[in-house]
């Protein structure tokens, strides 16, 4: 283990202490990560030392000095009851990895929150047999009201459902309604990612218990907070964030007039993601929300998976509906070298490991997520770039 | 009666004549009688000469000459049939009226049809007591399909509701379903304009019969067929233009993937009106077309009678709902003097003729004009514009 492992690693190991004691997004704790490194932050806090000062912002006045203080302080008497080992032990024992930004595992398409004014994750907690990256790189958000009409529950089904298909990985909430909907269908044929707000080992809803766990099978489930910790109503705001933030497009399909999935559509639009909303009758409370983002140029209007394919794939990569969805910018140096060697003409992997410079096992398994990536395809001679 | 009120009389008579004999919006007519008045053409037809050459075209090859030849005799010989006087009995017997363009009852709208290219009317007719020029200046179009729903013909029904009690008129197609259910809530409140294929004196659909009595109680039936003159397919599309023409904006509530509505709308995009679309269930097959102008950008969507007030009227106008919707462009020459005269603190009506030159009759009659369109209103001290 190199010098820069183990940094790496005791960064990622006081990433996850802190998520046990600071809420998630924070942006003075996003300014202080960035400046002095989540080792140095999180020791500083258990010797309950001053908070290390943040450079390049104005000086606070008295006020703020003594508001941010109070936060800090706050951050600190938790820090002190916070134990790193059973932490990761009681995490492991719950089937759940931390996974840090900088890990193979983090998701490209976070980096976007981390532009000034964006709330970036400090860390997420993972739980799953899928990979958190693949997953999103080909993915979309589904949502929409918990209180969903069985005109809405039928949609997101359908389009979950159609998406999988299409190999999109469905992004959602995880919550009763739309999000249930869209996970379970798309969970019927590919997977799914559910953003929570609580632990991973919280099951909240108490009623997608065996819905959480069959999604673990083959997809994931993410936090930003750790095990043991219960939903509190600010979190879910925060979450959304995440939700927008993970995929190329958010979809919603039912939404109020004063819907949380208007809060997802609405980060999704900060984040410069592309926004579409489902039409439903004008005479449903329930489809208010979607016609609002609608009449006001907001969302693109879809009905059905291909409408959602065609608006998220770049434009010069519309033809194929099973085309890749804006991948290509997420990919990782060794990804993009193998990438780059597969051809229209199927080659074998040996031939595309030695022209990529890299082993053949590590090429196969590149391979094997492109092709979850839609990226490549199997043909009778090896991989190929699909048409 | 001066030279000129009979050569306007001329040219209305063999107007009214024309449309007996000629297709509505037939381009080759359209240059002629802009080039030799349709007096003479009449008068040539009647005598079985050749047809009048029309300048600034490209000469036709021997085959198109040979199609426009075989064209025109077949005109001229139905003109050989035509009494103009029984026709305008007949006409007249059926409380039906000619309006050419021109006539003070004439709607500036149609102007945008004389533009190279457009299937300029070559005249209309008119049954009903409203005013049809006065009528299209603050209309919309709510059109749809024949085929519609429950919800489509509900939803149809409460626009149409809502645009008249703000004083919108109404204008679409008399058929079945979408129009139907449009016609007969606007004329529940208000007025309406109905735009039929066939003679005005023909009534189909035939179970509207009772519904266009009653539109021509207060509202206008308007065709350019005359009386007599069933309806046959491709009229139906000709027409289409004419309700896109006659308004600022359409609103398509209910369309199937081909449906005729669908025509008119492409007419309304074509003449740069404002098209909308009523989003509806995508599980239903009557939305597919609306969902289709929505997904593409074509339509903006709306949901209600304010949603369509506030997208047709001009953007400088918008806060008022009541407000006026794209007129003044539409005004002739003596009301816009009026509306000048006008001011937002109240005028009575001697001050406001004396300040726009025109007699004092004259001057009131206008201003009935311009409030019924919305521009002035009625307060203490006498007329004023509107907040």
């Amino acid at each position: 283990m190199t010098a820069r492992d183990t940094e790496a690693e005791a960064d990622a190991r006081a990433r996850a202490c802190l998520t046990a004691v600071t809420p998630p997004g924070d942006l003075w704790l996003g300014a202080m990560l960035a400046e002095h490194g989540a080792a140095r932050v999180w020791a500083e806090l258990v010797a309950g030392a001053a908070p290390p000062h943040v450079t390049g912002e104005e000086e606070p006045g008295p006020d703020a000095r003594a508001r941010l203080r109070r936060r800090w302080d706050r951050w600190s008497a938790g820090a002190a009851r916070v134990d790193p080992d059973a932490l990761l032990a009681d995490s492991a024992e719950a089937g759940v990895r931390f996974v840090a930004p900088g890990d193979p595992e983090w998701p490209g398409r976070l980096e976007q929150l981390d532009l000034p004014g964006g709330r970036r994750s400090h860390g997420l907690w993972v739980r799953g047999r899928g990979d958190l990256r693949n997953l999103c790189l080909r993915s979309v958000a589904v949502v929409g009201a918990r209180a969903a009409t069985s005109y809405g529950e039928h949609v997101a089904s359908e389009m979950a459902y159609g998406l999988a298909e299409r190999a999109v990985v469905v992004v959602s909430g995880g919550a009763y309604g739309i999000d249930g909907a869209a996970h379970r269908a798309a969970n019927a044929v590919g997977s799914t990612v559910v953003v929570l707000a609580c632990g991973l080992d919280v099951d909240y809803p108490r009623g997608h218990a065996g819905l959480f766990a069959a999604v673990a099978r083959t997809g994931v489930l993410v936090s930003e907070r750790p095990v043991g910790v219960a939903p509190r109503a600010p979190d879910f705001l925060i979450r959304n964030r995440l939700i927008a933030a993970l995929t190329p497009g958010t979809v919603v399909v039912e939404a109020g007039r004063r819907s949380g999935a208007l809060n997802t559509a609405s980060h999704a639009a900060e984040l410069n993601r592309v926004l579409m909303a489902v039409p439903g009758p004008v005479t449903s409370a329930m489809s208010v929300g979607c016609h609002l983002l609608l009449r006001d140029w907001q969302a693109g209007c879809v009905t059905c998976a291909d409408d959602v394919v065609a608006q998220v794939a770049p434009l010069d990569e519309r033809s194929p509906s099973s085309g890749p969805l804006r991948v290509r910018a997420d990919l990782d140096r060794d990804s993009a070298r193998v990438l780059e060697a597969v051809s229209s003409v199927g080659r074998g992997p040996a031939v595309i490991a030695d022209s990529s410079g890299l082993p053949l096992d590590a090429a196969m398994r590149i391979l094997g997520l492109l092709a979850a990536a839609g990226l490549v395809e199997r043909c009778a001679t090896g991989w190929r770039r699909p048409r």
